[in-house]
């Protein structure tokens, strides 16, 4: 951030009065342009005990496989972002049963929300962010073709809960590249 | 927004190609200017079955009670903020148990996560940010002198819970100033 997108003034990066922080802060009006994390709200939609995954149209990772999830916009509740994205994407309407993971992915300043979700019918299909959108059996899902690490880790918890029938609520933290530092809770 | 924060020409509202909604895009570099829901983050911090709660020094609302909680900063995760802003705010250092409410604020784009936390001590005391800090018995909880409609919720929920020692997510939906339709469930 360089200017003031009130007046158009140059911003400085320093700690506002109060603050103990630095922030941007126009020279000119006084604005202070406050920086925080973004969510991302999506979905785990199961059909008949198989997942749906949908392969990327659009970059980053083009071409990889990952679940329905996409930017909260303003004027929507965290559920709306999750069935939207997953209209969107994989062309189905589901049915949130529960917040399933909670990801703080610190270095990248996003906070992704994955909600458990029926598919009452079997009905989805590619969109403009999908080449491909499909069911999975556990034994089929693609591993090394996965966008995200954090889609996987979704999906590891997912499989190993299912044993059990329950899906409790969990945590998940990822920070910078270590991957495999990320912590897990109830 | 007026101006483009990259290179300071004037924005314009469109809708980008390959998107749906308008949003603020430069008209000499192009930039998008996204906005996107915050995240408020926060405790309710129990002693010896009393609620930790804050009187605030700051606008808006000054004067008024509410939970330690704020917005989440970029580098952190959901449950650090809630830790920061109960320190911040209240000068005590909590344990969090689980995340207890989500609500989505529409109408201001926010979403607020509130987690339950037990306090290992009853170390606490006024702050920058806090006038007065108390714990309250749940029949001296101050529900005309309360900040915020969403902390009315989450303290409302918390003492019916309390009843069965079950504390599952509440979801809440908050949106304009009908208060009263605010959706509730697991």
């Amino acid at each position: 951030m360089k200017f003031c997108n009130q007046c158009g003034a140059s911003v400085e990066q320093r700690v506002p009065e109060g603050d103990n922080r630095p922030r941007h802060v126009c020279t000119a009006c006084g604005t202070i342009h406050y920086s925080n994390p973004r969510i991302i709200a999506g979905c785990l939609p199961v059909y008949d005990n198989r997942v749906l995954l949908c392969r990327r149209a659009i970059e980053p990772r083009l071409g990889y496989w990952t679940l329905p999830a996409g930017f909260m916009e303003n004027g929507e509740s965290t559920e709306d972002a999750a069935r939207r994205e997953t209209l969107e994407e994989a062309c189905t309407e589901v049915n949130i049963q529960s917040l399933y993971t909670l990801t703080s992915i610190v270095h990248v300043n996003q906070v992704q929300l994955i909600y458990l979700a029926d598919m009452p019918t079997p009905d989805y299909g590619p969109s403009e962010e999908s080449l491909e959108v499909r069911l999975f059996e556990e034994h089929e899902i693609p591993w090394d073709a996965l966008a995200f690490e954090t889609i996987r880790q979704v999906l590891r918890l997912y499989f190993e809960d299912r044993k059990q029938q329950q899906f409790p609520l969990r945590h998940v933290e990822i920070n910078n590249n270590a991957f495999n530092t990320a912590r897990v809770h109830d």
